[in-house]
């Protein structure tokens, strides 16, 4: 599985002051920690806060580079916020996200296309996200769609169906897992699927028991990678675990240090 | 879920030597404990050190019901141990296990079908223990037949499909989750699922974090009784979470303290 690390995002208060203070170091600090903890890619959100967010994320993402050659997931829900981190990146970028929004969907799926890079697609449009399964699965072929038409390959669209926090839709949790399946069934090769983990625990008691149980659960059901906070040590052990009980990775008796040390 | 605590089994030295002993104070303690953890039913097995396994059994069975309403799985390999254990039960059992050979298939559904009671029925026969999904299902099969033609409702047999040391077994894990699925398509009403959750960590050395990332994943297959060591915290915390997300048991904050006071 594809490990995204969340916590570089101006959304988190620490975060959002770094950028503001252009504190490099508390960001690379952060960088490097996510790495070393199993994250694949990092997240780069300049957050809600920052007043200048094209500039921003330019200096985000070269503040990063510094510290780590770890591949970078531009993630804003400005298009040419996107395109500003994306050109600015060193050592390979996943664009984080489009969704089924015809505004959004061509122009990113263009990005990903100019840019050859992987691209996150959210299960929703205009009405919002479907409530069940087939409903998401349905947006999905749209963005699947949309790749094929740009000759981005299927492959490298990551569909994300969207789970909700559990407290407000708990229906919604076991759609999401059916959503998983059924993306991967839309076309040949299969699209990828990924998920914004935390937001299942969103306003939760048990937010880290919840994150760690769903993901164990998504992975199950063939989830290919997952935006979550790489620093959560029983989160990333269970992904780990569940990962050899799939038999994604070879068994042995320290199989996380193993998988740690790849 | 079901839950069905494994630790009253003469296996472990500590029950043995209290079984040996005539200590009904230890065997007491255990079930109180695993009944307050949330434990279901509690597993009754007087392992193989205990020289009169029958009148153990019996004893056994006894201790147990003086400290515990909570029915009981009579486990055992021999037919006439399981008969004394169930005769001796008064607040309801469970028979642990057939398998599908038939000189064991076909007394023990008739004492399912004459005490009126659940029974595990273990895919494998005399050839072993089938190597992949369908092969485990074809086996259920001949168990769910036995059932039919004893006139024991298929509802009331919990198949369960083997699940295999990882260390020795990986690729079985996966197939273990895609029989648990075909199971439970095998007839209406539906047989229930089982599992023998800790083998799976037989010989690891993670074995609590395998045990329950496992359980999470067979869950989300569809599984309805486990057993397991219920005074694993940790295990029944996950069962409980992953049971909320797949819309079993409604979410409140406190979803854990609410469902063990149930």
């Amino acid at each position: 599985v594809v490990i995204i690390g969340e916590r570089i995002n101006g959304m988190f208060r620490a975060v959002g002051q770094a950028i503001r203070d252009h504190d490099a170091e508390a960001i690379q600090k952060l960088a490097r920690a996510q790495v070393a903890a199993g994250a694949n890619y990092l997240d780069v959100n300049v957050g809600p806060a920052a007043a200048e967010p094209l500039e921003a994320m330019v200096w985000l993402v070269n503040a990063i580079q510094e510290a780590t050659d770890a591949p970078l997931a531009i993630d804003s829900p400005k298009v040419e916020v996107i395109e500003a981190g994306l050109a600015a990146c060193k050592n390979g970028a996943m664009i984080n996200s489009t969704d089924a929004r015809s505004a959004k969907l061509q122009p990113l799926m263009a990005l990903a296309q100019k840019y050859d890079c992987p691209i996150i697609g959210l299960t929703m449009d205009d009405r919002g996200i479907p409530g069940d399964a087939s409903g998401r699965a349905e947006m999905a072929m749209q963005i699947v769609a949309a790749a094929m038409e740009t000759g981005v390959p299927t492959d490298r669209v990551y569909l994300d169906p969207l789970i909700l926090p559990i407290n407000c839709a708990q229906e919604g949790a076991g759609e999401v897992l059916e959503a998983i399946r059924q993306c991967k069934l839309l076309c040949d090769p299969p699209p990828k699927t990924v998920l914004g983990l935390s937001n299942v625990s969103q306003g939760s008691k048990y937010r880290e028991l919840i994150n760690r149980t769903y993901l164990i659960m998504a992975l199950a059901a063939g989830l290919d990678a997952a935006i979550v906070d790489a620093l959560d040590t029983e989160l990333v052990n269970s992904m780990i675990t569940a990962e050899m009980l799939l038999n994604k990775n070879i068994y042995c008796d320290d199989y996380i240090k193993a998988y740690l040390s790849m």
